[in-house]
């Protein structure tokens, strides 16, 4: 008997539209699945492109340039929305509207006041809602979340998380749409420091109250000849003004009573996806890198005093979440895989009629502690966070 | 215009067939291909688990039990055979006879005289062959070879290759076909040190003499209730002899002066697929190990002397051998990935009517290194390499 | 010819008074002096065991009980006050005004007012002074100050400086001096985090403006059954008030428009003495802890492409500072040394009629720091530092 | 009460001679010894090199050039002997007929034949011997043992020892004392073989047979200008000849079962004193680096099955061996505290009438490994281990 299928609509074929393509097409190989993926169809600007794209990406042999249209689409089921920041609120309220489950990329959107559209409107509409907090797909990361979970961890003490990145060090790396405010919302601020936020809640728990600051160490770069979307344009005569953060940092008081720190920049030479974090309690600590994402370091106050230490797992083994999907123990997966897991997670939860997890409620706790840190920087003092 | 297709028909669908079916999956969608990849046809044992593993893995629906059979088919341009040691020479040599191009399994044969005799069958039939020694295609390793190739290392004085596991360590893991010697051939040692030694192949050079031991620490074990292959069959009452070694070690000299050390173990608790090498040399080193396969370290003698140490590359740079088809910087890739980067240069070489790089010339040297550290062992002193 | 003597009285035999013991007893034996050092005499509470450390640490037969007398002893030269930070300022300022030059543990001062008490009575006096900011001293970040100094980091965009340690978890653990404000003048801030401000200052440059978190996780400790300084005393029953931070946190901006992160506690498992710093600069990255604090890691930006990666330098080599009095390469130095590299500058400047570094300045810069984020968490806002 | 003495005779001070005056100077200020350790008298060539020595290194004003008078004297009661290896036999001979006890650096010998007669003068004369293996004295290492005889590691499958340097890489390095076989009897064999030898001894256990492999890379080296010891001598021209190994590999057969490899080069470039070993058993794992040499990795197959991994325990607590007498956790020793924890075992030995370990016997069975690995590579095959 032929299973059940889940159509899938993406919007957007950049890097997002890649990894979430990479993922629609592998999962039903190493995941057994309720349903079957169906790579329905694909929209994004510019026709050429987007079929070129779609036809590398592996899309049926549908594409569409306009979202409006292509959220109303009778056959399908979910819609992924994969593209810049600024567009968020509009496609997804529009897919809800429509009636369609909606998975979206992170940030949820430029600010608290659109995320909590977004939440209405997924409500209002009834459809599952999901958000591509993908790092939390890590098998390494689900581990984390298990010792915690197992009180292996105790009382939380400390978090430290880092979110370090090198790319646009070199002065004459040109101003891209994440440089652009009107466009990304901000820089490493919502980019990266979203990431951490949300895998400090998912490990945490709730902020309460933060106190930051940001900075723009690059205030201007050469404009691209090309804009976003692939519309072909002269070269701007000079330079255009860099209107993000380039590295933003905070305090945070956890609602439990820890504290945190949280770091997020794109000029830190050496670091390329340091996606970072590190947790103390008082049974034991936590520590896990993305660069090396298959493993998780566990320091635990319950060995024999002589005999403690941090040790290294390597989150390979098929007793580790996600794992008995992949290969052998030591076989290392990748980037790409946490986005499988996370859709491996969202396409089961839609399958059984169950809300995604992490989902839009997830999305506006983050948004709520992003603007939080932005109006510290701008009041020079503590804010509380409001969801 | 269609491209011209490469339709592929696969042989075994156990650990290494799920990784060559997802490699041919894969490629497609990351690199640009002269051919269109066609995953036309999969073969053995059991037609029920065959067929299920076929819609798993995504091939067509044609499938065959019998490799005769199998090897002839008009419809197919490339056997891939990802079987059980003992079957490697037969099938190769009857695919070649059908006037297919071969892709092997490492290690090539059982031994010398069968790996002759494939390279002599592929000779006569005029098709291409190569072997999957998969390591090669971790962009770390391309990149060792890279910087050799540019003469950052010098002279070679050392090569250092340990390939540490532990997952048979527990005396109640089962006698599965890996510790049988009539299917298997040998045990770490063809299985493991195989890809050690044509790693050294690959950066350092030709292994003249080699003098080694081979160890057994479990030499009995329970007996499996499934027989290889999934044939129903009832649980053998008590043990079976395990007829291959746990671990086998060798002293080498290279025939370009250098010396080395190889290591290979199923019985080293906490390394889980640790494929380790280091080469030193007069003007630098290198390291690498599997487990961080992202990760080349290299030591340059030729840095300012009070800045001198090992560093950490990231091999995950569009500058890096293969990673222009991958993710951006810091954004690592895994075990599945040697596999899609090795069938990447197959697919090309066969699409360009060149010879694939590694062959069957590269696994008979493989072979006859096996075969004289074996002789070695024997002897109880050095032998010479004769490939 | 007899070499002239430095005649050093070192008041304290607890773990400060054993390291700088042992500096003066070893610096000589590694280093080449300009003077001889002679440690001429001990001061300390209670008369047995003052006498017992006296010979154990390796001090002359001259043993004196009451500092106001010592600090006034015409056979002494050199002050060196390694008590609980609530005698530093009277302690120093008496040595200052007996003639003395100083040597003084940190911080300097319970606060701002006492630091700038302590310049003035030492600028009046025209002794030298020094302070103990002893990781200064350890080769590689020596190391990492002529990296910086060699343009090889560029302009600084982040310091990032972590002290953590554990020791203190355990609720069980009792109220010992270092957790009484009234002695200690702060918990982990003025003892961690000081040492961080200082690598700070010495590697980046001056702190404009904090803001700050502080914690006190456990609220009340055991009480000691003997005082501090070894006067007996009955266990008190019951427990007493934690009256210093557990934790530290702070936000920093450089004058140089560099940004910063501090965080000092004594609340994080599986960290022993992991003082630890990176910057991150146009050029290049640095990276250090204190636990490998024989590893220096750096990244150059300036190396090939596809070579650069984080380098760890092992500052062992003759070449590297400090390292031409100790062992060859790769043969580890520890804790202990960079109290004699420390005392070797100290020395040495004064023999020379120079004021060493660090010194009260140093101390003060410091100070200023610390009160800065000890304000700014009563305000909860931004405060300046005002040295 | 005044503690009775041991008064202690040195012969050498160049490297090892320093290391081992430091011992003495420092190993009373750490350790409550049951004797008082005096720095009685230094022995070496050179009436003016010795006597600056003596007073750089904290020996009493008693020098003397000639060894065989030195051993004599009646205000000796302990000889350590710290000169090239041609002279430890008679020296220590001598020493022993004078009813000295006798401390002697490693290898005991220049081959069986000398160490045998070694132990039959110390055995004749009925004094206490000792070997500086120093390595034992790391408190990591002494942990590795003490997790050992805990059971932890269960039944030992591999031993995997390499000491690596790389310091005469370069081949205008000169032709130094160590790379003459009448003085150094051999080359990074004896110089560093020796100590992973007495490590597996110390670990594993005994060892059975050996074969191997040597090699010098570079076989003509630039004189030096002045001979060893210091005589002035002219350049002699041109070059010489290396007459000892530049690396040495070899594998082993131990008594109880356990296979292993050794490794010793001084051609590996970032190795600068890199003596690791690993350890495998069927109930764990260990992992050493002297470069890091205050930590200890440990795999426990004890632990959940989850949770393995190798854990980095800092033996930098009071619980672990030795370290009562040195810093707080996380404060870091360094090499020349190997000498003193080895001193201290050695002069308690002595003070309680023990026989101190490791010993002459523990010389002796090390030179038996050194000499059958070396009569492995002139016949080309397995030879037996005869102590």
């Amino acid at each position: 008997m032929a299973k059940r299928q889940l159509r899938v609509g993406l919007i957007g074929y950049m890097f997002m539209g890649t990894a979430h393509s990479n993922a629609y097409r592998q999962v039903g190989h190493f995941f057994d699945l309720p349903v079957e993926v169906v790579m329905q169809g694909l929209c994004g600007l510019g026709e050429a492109q987007l079929k070129a794209a779609g036809q590398k990406l592996g899309w049926r042999d549908y594409y569409e340039t306009d979202y409006r249209k292509f959220v109303k689409r009778a056959d399908l089921d979910l819609i992924d929305i994969a593209v810049s920041n600024n567009m968020h609120a509009e496609m997804a309220i529009a897919a809800a509207k429509a009636g369609k489950h909606v998975y979206c990329e992170k940030p949820l959107a430029m600010n608290v006041a659109e995320a909590r559209r977004m939440v209405k409107a997924v409500e209002k509409a009834g459809v599952k809602h999901a958000i591509s907090f993908n790092y939390r797909g890590a098998p390494a990361v689900a581990l984390a979340r298990q010792i915690i979970d197992e009180g292996r961890i105790g009382r939380i003490f400390h978090w430290r998380g880092q979110y370090l990145q090198d790319w646009i060090v070199d002065p004459k790396f040109p101003l891209v749409w994440r440089l652009q405010k009107e466009v990304a919302g901000s820089g490493a601020h919502g980019d990266l420091a979203a990431h951490s936020i949300d895998l400090a809640h998912f490990l945490v728990g709730d902020i309460a109250a933060v106190v930051g600051d940001m900075k723009t160490f690059i205030t201007e770069r050469p404009r691209l000849r090309e804009a976003a979307g692939g519309l072909r344009a002269r070269r701007a005569a000079g330079k255009g003004k860099v209107t993000v953060d380039d590295a933003s940092v905070f305090l945070a008081r956890f609602a439990n009573g820890a504290i945190g720190t949280f770091e997020a920049t794109r000029f830190a030479p050496g670091h390329k996806n340091d996606n970072f974090f590190e947790i103390n309690g008082s049974k034991g600590s936590l520590r896990f890198c993305f660069e090396r994402m298959n493993e998780l370091e566990f320091y635990d106050r319950g060995d024999p005093p002589h005999l403690q230490g941090f040790r290294t797992i390597q989150a390979t083994d098929p007793k580790h979440p996600y794992v008995h999907a992949w290969w052998p123990p030591g076989h290392i997966i990748g980037y790409e895989h946490t986005f499988i897991d996370t859709v491996y997670n969202l396409v089961t939860a839609i399958a059984r009629n169950k809300l995604p997890s992490p989902n839009f409620y997830d999305g506006l706790k983050c948004q709520a502690v992003l603007e939080a840190a932005a109006q510290s920087v701008a009041s020079g003092k503590w804010e509380k966070v409001r969801a």
